[in-house]
């Protein structure tokens, strides 16, 4: 049997759009619609992905809701604040996979917080290893239309984290994340900050001080790992790479705990997750073996002096971070085959 | 129907036989046998490709031609001058793939002159879209059992200027070309000048001057191209990235030839290509939209003033130059579809 | 005795300005006055130059003959078309040196051809090392109150060949240049293809097919040099680094030359020359060992098979592509001893 | 008055050793005598440090005590565990700069744990900076002849914690610090994870949970600034640059203390070194503008949310935090002002 699911992609110029349109591409199911754009409509995709050459051809048409209706799947990779309306007049049956942030906070307070403006209201949330009260949201997307996929640094925080935290084995209350960004994360912005020049070379932190938008979404996720008051300090720093996260994650190892309980607690998390893997101790993840890849490598040990459980966690940004997690979604919402279409495989050196 | 391929990999620890697992897996008849290497035997695959992470509980063992029996095919990633013997001893119906040098030259002499030693023999030549006398080469090999896969430098420059050769618009007499060249070419050897502290930040030149052994492999695939005597300046230089050769390749135009004679030449020559790409004019390719990609990109323009033809081809060496190369040659050998689980589609940015 | 040469730098806020600021506060005469900018005006230097912690505290003023009046020296790092106007507005007897194009050619036409617009006319050429009829340019430098500071990779191009063009050792009718460049050559510019998701991992051509506007001044230069009908075929690449040019350059060996003759044309060349040096036969140059330093590094060969000698030269397009060469041509033009306050110590790895 | 200072040095074709010429060449009263090697004696320096262009032939010569006698200062660039018995055979007047880690732990007991081996004993500790029951390091540096010189994580560190420790505003028992670390940091050490495709475009982690070495050295240094019971998170993280280290370092913020008190004790600290800065509320430092001088640029915000204060410091690990503070001490050590010869002008873009 051959199901043809229909995509359209929305800001297919970009780089979560290219993206989403490389990863869905591996899908034996998907044929893909609409390919929309802003400033780019009327260009060939070639002239902005060159790396896809089998939609070279493809002509970029304007984001409307004309354009992306008729399809089964609508993925959206626009600016935040711009998917909750566009979404508002696509059909309740159609699958929209929205790569913003609009949708993913449960709080309007805290979207009002970090974010600014209006709550666009909240959709179940695409990260089916995300443990939850009843077991993991993968159960809660079956049947699903709306899907609000994660934002990448999130993932690499949640998937480090949660095992310690369910297990209760880690006190969530003092939680300190680190991670080394690639450039692709910030999108294919003109800013100063992100010319080559500025990278190559250098090491840049962003967001200092407890103001990234990613906060809020990771706490709303190791409370639904089963944390009480979650704090976290939380520090993101670009690295001369194009993709790529690795979080160093670390939280107080909670009272009376010992090495063994720790490592089982993530060994156990994750010992059927298909793109989650905790590395054989001693081995340590690196980006390069996630690159194109929708998997997550991890390493965890006990600092016994610091009294820390450390954590270093590493994704594709692009992938695991993004688009893979939609397509992932796309996958558990329709009710086929989780791991259908989506690679382990990374592309290294 | 499904026809299952055992495929055996030598030096699968190292880069080269990495990314023939990588490129292989992809294969929807290929199923892996012994993985061999040697000073890593009893290890884990997952030690050193990371990546690889369907494989990564396979145990290396040693380079034999024990090991290497009961295969339908064969895949040599080995240090030059290995190959034969281990070729040597292996049933003449394996189809045995050299990644290495050793099979590539029909010359003795070239062979004695830029690698010395005995010239192990000449194998049918794996690059299917070298323009031959009678065709191109993927004529000769269907039902071959022995494939020598070409040079990634090699690859590179052959397809770039071949089809001028071929057409005749430019002059084969003085070939300049200088290649941007990514670290893995190299291959994993602990050598003071691969160390990223010396990489990083620097453009580095290497076998400046007529030395490198690429060079009569260059030529006898412009000879095969219709190439009276060929004569070619080559120089590659290491730059700071893993992967990826970009390839500038100027001729002088031949006498009375016009500028649309020449693109004629090379449309003409890759329209039917599956893997090879003249872009549209004015967009010149790179080595980032080539990266994990069975494809070589590539543009050409006139120098009017200089009065010569320039051609800039990007390729990923490890792909369309090496392992892509090696399945691509395996399909037409064993009579598949030559473009069976290949890649047209880059990993960017 | 202590000279103090009040020095205004415009443009200071960009990649040149700061350059300009770095190598010039080396110099145990110079004093800096006016720091103008344009977008910029009224921010701290600090805000835009972090690295320049002498000067963080100083604040941008705007371009204007006024803000620059009353220096001795007035340096130029300006986008082209910009300088003329500027400098007519200037003293006589204020040395205005100008690190944009505006000035360089001696020919109009040739300035019409590449850049467009009216030609502002031809200063002094500041580079002291290029061979002229009479010597070499530093003899025309002192007392000139006017100087056009070279392209950088126009340095790189001339300080590689003209030792055999003016030997007579090779052709000048027919060379080939490709050059792997650092980003920071291309200005602080907001562009998609500067940005470093684009950079990172990739190597990308640009101005491919003899339509570069340093290939008349790299003419005009070889010309100096005593070459009849010059030819040049110039790529310059992008690579992911943030300075330095490694230029690959060939030209065609002059008949009955011996290799011997070769070498002898380029150590006579720059024996004495104090920031040009010919490295010891087999060693090669990398751009890291030129990084901040007014240096040109370069190993020359003959390739008998190809009939080329190839030359290949690194420096910093930042430091003796610019901003060195700016100040070793005002030591020059005020009668100070060439070498003073520059460096040629690189900064490696 | 010229006095003149003969400077041998060991190591010299190493990195470490290569930047400590390249930093005491700055230097108005250093002139060079030995320069010693271990596999490279007999080679010219010019073969091993082709950037530093004055010193190109100077010949390496072993490293033995009869080359190192005769000189006022000798620095000591040598793997941990081989300084102790040079030294020992070295005059009491002879200034001993060590660069390795020997003699820099008071507790040999922490020797024997983190590094193994006999203790070679414990000298005066080479970082001005450091603040003290009495005041700074620098009082107890004046006449002495042996001086450990910090490592550089250590360094960045300990710059970036030591203002608030000093102050009492944040609380030692809790510290977390993730490092962003250049290559060049690991030394010209041929291992597999130190070659260039293994570092480009990738982040590594190394030394995670607890067993880096220079975890008791920041020890010893916060509880010189005043810290009772120290306990710390410490993971390194290796990125593709060639230098420079970004550290990100978190405390709990002390109960009662308010922003204000925050920011004015690192004011404080600071507001008088010439070397360490702390930029302006909201710039936040990067390598970048540290490369190739000798200072530690940070910035220090609070999160309210998660009760910490997060110190961000950037330095260059070859100068502040290595070679540039053996210079700044030999200085103080031997009377002259700290900052003769060194630089707080970096190398950027």
């Amino acid at each position: 049997m051959h199901m043809s699911i229909k995509v359209a992609v929305s800001g297919a110029s970009g780089y979560v759009g290219g993206e989403v349109l490389r990863v869905f591409s591996a899908h034996p199911e998907v044929e893909f619609g609409a390919l929309t754009a802003h400033s780019s409509v009327g260009d060939t995709l070639g002239a902005h992905q060159p790396h896809l050459r089998h939609l070279a051809d493809r002509v970029l048409v304007d984001t409307t809701a004309e354009n992306l209706a008729g399809h089964d799947v609508v993925v959206l990779a626009l600016p935040h604040g711009a998917s909750g309306e566009i979404a508002a007049q696509l059909p309740a049956e159609t699958l929209v996979l929205d790569c913003g942030a609009d949708h993913r906070l449960a709080s309007a307070q805290a979207w009002a917080s970090y974010y600014g403006g209006e709550h666009a209201g909240t959709w179940p949330y695409g990260m089916p290893e995300l443990i939850t009260a009843t077991g993991h949201q993968r159960e809660a997307l079956p049947g699903a239309r709306r899907v609000a996929v994660p934002g990448c640094n999130v993932t690499a925080v949640t998937l480090a984290l949660q095992p310690g935290v369910a297990a209760g084995v880690v006190e969530p209350g003092d939680i300190v994340a680190v991670l080394a960004n690639g450039y692709s994360g910030a999108g294919k912005k003109l800013a100063p900050h992100l010319l080559a020049s500025e990278a190559l070379g250098a090491a840049v932190p962003y967001a200092v001080g407890g103001s990234h938008r990613h906060i809020p979404e990771i706490i709303q996720n190791l409370e639904s790992a089963g944390a009480g008051e979650v704090r976290i300090s939380f520090t993101p720093t670009l690295v001369p790479m194009a993709r790529g996260i690795l979080a160093t994650v670390t939280a107080p190892l909670a009272p009376g705990v010992n090495v063994e309980a720790v490592r089982d607690a993530w060994e156990a998390a994750y010992a059927d997750e298909p793109f989650v893997h905790l590395l054989p101790e001693g081995q340590w993840p690196t980006t390069a073996a996630t690159l194109g890849a929708n998997t997550a490598l991890m390493q965890v040990a006990v600092d016994g002096k610091a009294g820390r459980v450390v954590v270093v966690c590493a994704i594709d940004n692009l992938v695991k971070g993004t688009a893979g997690a939609a397509l992932q979604s796309m996958n558990v919402a329709l009710g086929l085959e989780e791991t259908l279409g989506l690679s382990t495989i990374g592309v290294a050196p």
